[in-house]
Formats: C-alpha cells, structure tokens, sequence
C-alpha cells in the first residue's frame, strides 16, 4: 500500500509537481537555450553601449548595467524543480521561451506556468 | 603642558605644504589632465574588452575591470591640499603625468612627490 506519508517520504514537496524523465529532459534544454539567448542579448546590448561610450559616466553607466543583468538573471535561472514553474512563467512573460520551447510539459504544468506568466503581466499592468 | 592631542585640536595639518595661489592653479590643471587621460585610458580599454566579448565569462570580466578601475580611480583622485602630494607622487610613479607637469611648483613639494614616488617604487620591488 503506499500512503501518502509514504510518498511524501520519499518526496518531501507534495505540493509540487512531480516532474518526469522526459519533462526534465524538455525543461532543461528549454532553461539552458532561454538563459543563452539571454546571455547573447547582454552581450550583443554591451558590445553596442561600449562602442558609444564616449564621456566617463558611460562607463559607469555600463558598470552598472552588467552588475544589474548580471543579479537579475542569477536570479531569474534558478534551476531547482521546485522553482521551475515559476522560472519558466517568468520566462514566458518575457516571451522566451515561447510555449513552444515549452511543449510536451504536461498540462498541468503548462496550466501552472501560463498562470504565473498571466499574473506578471498583471502585475505589471497594475 | 602641551600634550600631542592639545597640538592636534589647534591646527590638525600642521606638517603639510602650504599650496601658493600658483601653485593651486598649477596642480588643478595637472591633476584634471592626468585624470582626463587615465579615464581615456580606460574607455579604450573598455571599447577593445567589449569588441572582444565571446562568452558570457568575458561579461562579468568586464564589469569587474570597471568596478575595480571605479574604485582605484576613487581612491586616487583626492584633490585635497592635504592629500595632493601622495596624489602626485602616486601619479609621477606610474608616469602620469610626468615631472614636467608639475614644473612650477616649489622644490619642496617636488621633493616630497618624488620621494613618495620613489617609496612606491620601493614597495613595488620589495
């Protein structure tokens, strides 16, 4: 017989949903390509803030820039499946990735992180 | 009795130059220019960094150089007349600006610039 106890021995967060195999696989290539897009973005954006600098304070303009970048996607990639709901409706919000990037995750969690992408842009229509 | 403390409450500085109206003139222009061209120094180092940013690492290279040089540039660029013959004499040991730029101050200021450079140097080969 398993119990719930039981289960939740063996799995601490019964609140969470459970991710497969294949649902791993899917949100880890989703995760690594969004991130490197991203990456891509604040390296393509500075390269272009560095060839206009032209007083002092674009330099510090820049320092800043990339600490902020830098703490906001440390924050963003949290590759804990505890988090990846959340993470991936940030990302989606964001338009990257696109739901596409996103198929074959089950309906739930699709439902999950559609949700957490809705209630951002609320959020920031607020 | 005059204790050391009494000394200090009536006239804190009191072993430090006295700057000449001339001689304040002189060393604005001197410190401004050496100034000017470090942070010159640093946008093209910045502009040739970035130009050759390739992976994300490079990035946060780059805003650590620029955190650090902010720092350094901070630290070193203290026009206080207390302070201007370390400045100078920090800047005569790495060459910027050279002893020709501080023609016209007196030899007893000079003295003290490139015997505090010449320590820098010291402490440098030590």
């Amino acid at each position: 017989m398993t119990s719930p106890s039981a289960t939740q021995d063996r799995y601490p967060y019964q609140n969470e949903p459970i991710w497969s195999r294949s649902e791993k696989a899917l949100a880890r290539i989703a995760f690594d390509a969004a991130l490197k897009r991203e990456l891509h973005e604040v390296m393509q954006e500075t390269k272009q803030m560095a060839n206009q600098i032209s007083e002092p304070v674009d330099l510090w303009d820049l320092e800043h820039y990339l600490t902020q970048r830098r703490k906001e996607i440390d924050r963003k990639y949290d590759y804990r499946y505890s988090q990846l709901t959340q993470v991936f409706g940030k990302l989606l919000y964001e338009s990257r990735p696109g739901e596409e990037d996103l198929r074959g995750l089950r309906e739930d969690k699709l439902k999950s992180i559609r949700s957490f992408a809705k209630f951002l842009a609320e959020m920031d229509a607020a």
